[in-house]
């Protein structure tokens, strides 16, 4: 710790003769995307922009998360790229022809047109298709076979201008972009439990995860600490479980969430984690629970109780009404640190483990296998990789999430018996410390084919999430704490094997570092509290 | 990082089978006092308050700063304490007379009397009488020879609130307090340089401030990345210098901020550092600063020239207008991490060394010794412990900053030489993995005194300071940043050795976390953005 302290004690002043320039450590790029795109070729010839000589012109089909996103972009470009806060004055500098003697300068972006080459789909789902095609020109084209793909490339085509130095003038590069992610699964998994998190700043999180191309909220919205989901069918649950009556999520609440997610084209993913982390549960329903036993004596309420019908029931009846709520057809079940003791201490299901010659991991593979036929019968199923390591029957359709340490051999494990996955081990954002430089290290495929030199394990391998667990953060340092950390994971999801860094030790080329600044500064400027990337350095929001 | 990575996992989700209540992971206390009173005695006896029934009465003397707190902590009684928050409905269940079987009970606050037993003084200044009694009762009193104790008294007065179990009314315990801090220099250094921090939320770090008794604003207010002070007689130096336009503080700003220090018994020293971390002047005055060679060739602006008159002059006239705006005496001239190799790469240095026969850390040490001639005559310097170290001739008043590692031994021989210390080593709130128990463990006069057994030497330890260095803060994180890590300090150094830590290996006792939950949330209700203290809870704001 004291070796902690002194070494941050030496960065923060800077030591030795580097001799650097005065300002910023890592100026801004000018127009750059993050993440990066798959193919981008850019010209010196650029254009300029004037939102009231400009249209958007549908050339294929249309529809209302088309519609919204054409309007959030527009305000976006013509308001939060930094021109509004100019003064007049300064604005007056340019006057018409002052371009005349640029031979870079090739007019204004006039249009552009948008071409949806197939009716959009209702809501986003899994592997759903996000490509799309840019051409930045004059007459400027945009076009997919997928809403999801023009709404990916409206927040393209909107990280692609950028100020004149002079600040007079917003500008952008002749530019072409073939765009694709080659991770379809790209999450932010934020806990609602540990500390309540508004509603205002959940919408904020899926701006900012729009605005780096993430498409799934996993959404941790219970633990053992409290409750927040308001059910209709229980009401007791959170009047016991939720921290206060104002720090509930309700009905309308959630359908605001997935509405808002929905035009974003991001798909929200709910999480009751069981038999583990239920305590909160146990205010209004302590029945479910399992008594733990120390010296005979009852010390507390562990897990739920595996061997009970009312548990498997209220279970039933509440994912119901989940499943009603979310449109989403994936449904995390958690299944992860099932506390094994408490069984073990716990007479009744000693007798029933030794009458059924169940091992404890034995009763929790028999827990979970009774739980997810609970859900609809068109689910999927996400659960932690505990559920996996512990033999439950999984469908090949279930998504492992692997956290744990040893990553590797695992994914290797989970792909060879055929699974499909996500990474997360090295994405907790929980650790304090870490800066987003930390966090982009990891490509999950490339890390598996590495050790197996087999690239069809590698298509089980479909994404991975950061997660924001809640012990630390609440509605005051939430951003902060998430952005721009969990820009580093959206790049290496989306952009991938392009960037080169695959061990911790790898050097991250210099031009990631600058793209970072811009497009940190462009997540302020449209509103979310994002911290400073690294080092000095201002943002005019 | 890996490691660190899975511990902090561990962390997240919590492992084994610890029998924990959902809920909170510490309870905050109600109406206990940060930082902690010498002399404290609580009854279970309480009584109600109600603003519309309680008067102040000044028995002694009266001034503009008296008043204002008054109004201000009358404020924040009745409209921060929680109680405003209620729903009508709720507080109609409490009736007249609810009462009358509870025997702890005994009626209202009526009346707050005032001895303040000597005329104010016009500002803070080093080694103030901060102390105060207090006896809370139906009548309750508060006095003080000094209006700075006043204002300590009022501030332990507010927190003594609590919310009754029903959230029904405000509560004080009958409490007598005997308090005085056990350090006189207790600060924040916020360095606002790296990234440039708006008026506004520096003011609201001064509240922040106040609600720890911290009453030491060490602005350490340009550096090498941008020069935000916008000087009158120099005004190149931030038109040049500041990383933005809007991004500079002007003498009004300055004087706010001393106003609003002022009535909060909080001193404000200005930093100018020098010569070294001083690359944002060359921006304007690129001849006050050194020209750094390697191999015959320029590379770059190293520290000041300490060779030339333009640099005294340049100095003298700044410090002198710095001077005329800040009224405390105490004024930090910096003198840390000066990059000799620049000086010793410089042919013009060179000569000049080998003529009059100097070694560089002996420039370094001329340099000082002609840089604090130019403060004003009644001036008391602060200097970084560098030019205590390279032996500059400093007088006994001078307060020299430890801050690197080997503390102790440094702190050792500080005091031998008959000089005064104020220790920062292990309070560098930019060690971001680092909570604030990390920064609760050192007091800087026991570390002294366990190695020398010598208390005469102690009197030299005035006190310390948090450093909230710039490079990873702006307006956006700089609170939750700051607060509740830098309460830490301020309880060691208001308390000190009432609490028992001594080692960084040293277990906190339990009631100093749940003390720190009460006043986190206490400090989120009255506006300042602090993180969650230590784990899973919630403060209603």
């Amino acid at each position: 710790m004291l070796q902690l302290l002194l070494s941050f004690t030496c960065i923060a002043l800077g030591v030795g003769m580097s001799i650097v320039n005065p300002g910023p450590k890592f100026p801004p790029t000018k127009g750059e995307v993050w993440p990066k795109p798959q193919e981008e070729t850019k010209e010196a010839a650029y254009l300029t922009f004037n939102p009231s000589h400009f249209t958007v012109k549908l050339l294929g089909e249309n529809c209302t998360i088309l519609a919204n996103a054409i309007q959030r972009y527009s305000y976006i470009i013509k308001n939060k790229s930094g021109l509004h806060r100019q003064r007049p004055h300064e604005r007056r500098k340019r006057r018409n022809g002052a371009h005349r003697h640029d031979e870079n300068y090739e007019g204004a972006v006039e249009e552009l047109q948008i071409d949806l080459t197939a009716p959009c789909e209702d809501y986003p789902h899994f592997e759903m298709n996000e490509e799309y095609k840019l051409n930045v020109s004059t007459i400027s084209a945009l076009s997919s076979p997928s809403i999801w793909g023009i709404v990916r490339g409206l927040e393209t085509f909107s990280q692609l201008f950028y100020l004149s130095d002079d600040r007079n003038e917003l500008r952008v590069n002749k530019t072409r972009i073939n765009d694709f992610p080659q991770y379809s699964h790209r999450g932010l998994l934020l806990d609602t439990s540990r500390h309540y998190i508004s509603v205002s700043n959940i919408l904020k999180t899926l701006d900012a995860m729009a605005y780096n191309k993430m498409n799934v909220f996993h959404w941790h919205i219970v633990d053992d600490q409290s409750f927040p989901y308001q059910s209709e069918r229980f009401p007791e649950l959170s009047q016991q479980g939720a921290y206060d009556s104002s720090m509930v999520y309700t009905k309308e609440d959630i359908q605001r969430v997935i509405e808002y997610a929905r035009d974003r084209g991001i798909r929200v993913i709910p999480e009751f984690d069981v038999p583990g982390h239920t305590r909160s549960w146990g205010n209004a329903y302590p029945s479910v629970l399992t008594e733990c036993y120390r010296q005979d004596k009852v010390v507390g309420l562990g897990p739920m109780d595996p061997t009970k019908n009312i548990t498997y029931k209220l279970l039933r009846d509440l994912f119901q009404e989940v499943q009603t709520w979310f449109p989403e057809k994936y449904f995390h079940i958690g299944g992860d640190e099932v506390e094994l003791d408490c069984w073990r201490s716990n007479p009744e299901l000693r007798e029933y483990m030794d009458k059924h010659n169940l091992t404890v991991p034995e009763l929790h593979a028999l827990f979970m296998q009774n739980a997810i036929p609970l859900l609809a019968n068109d689910s999927e199923v996400v659960v932690w990789q505990e559920v996996f390591d512990e033999r439950v029957p999984l469908s090949k359709d279930t998504l492992i999430q692997v956290w744990k340490g040893s990553w590797i051999s695992e994914m290797v494990t989970v792909l060879t018996a055929g699974h499909r996955l996500i990474f997360s081990s090295t994405w907790y954002l929980d650790a304090l410390g870490s800066n987003w430089p930390d966090y982009y290290w990891a490509d999950p495929r490339q890390m598996v084919y590495d050790v197996t030199s087999n690239r069809t394990l590698l298509n089980g391998v479909v994404g991975g999430e950061a997660c924001m667990w809640g012990e630390m953060v609440d509605d005051r340092n939430v951003q902060s704490r998430v952005w721009p950390r969990a820009s580093a994971v959206a790049e290496r999801l989306w952009s991938a094997n392009t960037l080169g860094r695959r061990s911790f030790f790898d050097t991250l080329p210099s031009e990631v570092y600058h793209r970072m600044e811009e497009h940190t500064c462009r997540m302020i400027r449209r509103g979310v509290d994002a911290q400073p990337p690294t080092g000095p350095g201002f943002c005019i929001p």
